[in-house]
């Protein structure tokens, strides 16, 4: 046991408490996640999160987020910002990192540094059409964790088995997800009339 | 026909030679895109995207795109960033807007504007531990786009059917991917030493 209190920043307390409670209220446990997205030119878009729905009600973050998404300049685009499938790693990157401090101040181990690598392998005659046996996205990806801990190397190692276990995002790019999508066609007129 | 020249700011002529010139150069279209990702503390965590591999090379975003992700306060967490969910949903509908982009300008459809809106259903009884029975992820997402285009409702739809084909996060999303997750334990001494 360590003799110093272990705290990694997360309530765990109140995360038990939370599910507690959702598990006689399920219903409370349905969210809703959202983003909206503006197309500004080109390949370049700006997109922003702020409200999502959860615990029965509407809930907003203290801020609007908003992230710009493009293509790089070898692909002849203007480079404003992350490329669609790097904002893919970051949400996993981001996913599995919050759980690793979550599980190790849920199991009383002492994070000292936790940094992710990932590497996200990609045949890009894929989405350019050259290939239709080439799969438009990542053929697969590999995520390097360096931990410095408080805890043997077995332990840190069963840090990231379970928060791999626990990730949203893990479970959304290891496991297919239905997308439904509907298009309303604005002042489409036909005939260039503005 | 339009009179005036179409111009939605994608150079397709630059993306045709490029399928060409990587349909007979195949080693040059195998792609590594990356992020790395820092704990902060807490949930919170910071994430940089700047180098990748393609076209046979190092390659560099002209700027590093930095991240934070966060969880949000109703989850005892500080609010620092998106969740990493929502980064998910952002890099879809970024994908998607730039094949809607890109798609029009080869099918010379002048966009007058693109917005979409995203949503993901998920029962957060899965990431909380409550029920092993409910996924982590999305249940499901619902995209819907917004598209004013001089080009009948019908092609508009078409444009979008189309970017969905070839996007890579559309793939990420509704398809499975295989993740490999390696851990070094950096100056793990169990003991609690520093």
């Amino acid at each position: 046991m360590a003799t110093t209190k272990v705290d990694n920043g997360v309530n765990v307390d109140a995360l038990l408490a939370a599910r507690e409670a959702l598990g006689k209220a399920p219903e409370a446990a349905q969210f809703n996640w959202r983003a909206t997205c503006k197309w500004m030119n080109g390949t370049h878009s700006r997109s922003a999160v702020q409200g999502f729905h959860g615990l029965g009600q509407e809930q907003k973050h203290k801020t609007t987020f908003t992230f710009d998404a493009d293509h790089p300049e070898i692909f002849a685009s203007e480079d404003k910002g992350a490329t669609p499938v790097e904002l893919v790693l970051v949400g996993l990157a981001s996913c599995l990192t919050a759980g690793v401090a979550a599980v190790a101040q849920n199991r009383k181990i002492q994070l000292r540094s936790v940094e992710a690598k990932l590497e996200g392998k990609m045949d890009i005659q894929g989405i350019l059409g050259i290939d239709s046996d080439v799969r438009n996205g990542f053929d697969d990806i590999k995520v390097t964790f360096d931990i410095d801990a408080d805890a043997s190397k077995k332990d840190i190692e069963a840090l990231v088995e379970q928060s791999q276990k626990r990730s949203a995002v893990f479970d959304i790019v290891t496991n297919p997800t239905n997308v439904t999508v509907k298009v309303n066609a604005v002042n489409a007129a036909g005939g260039g009339a503005r």
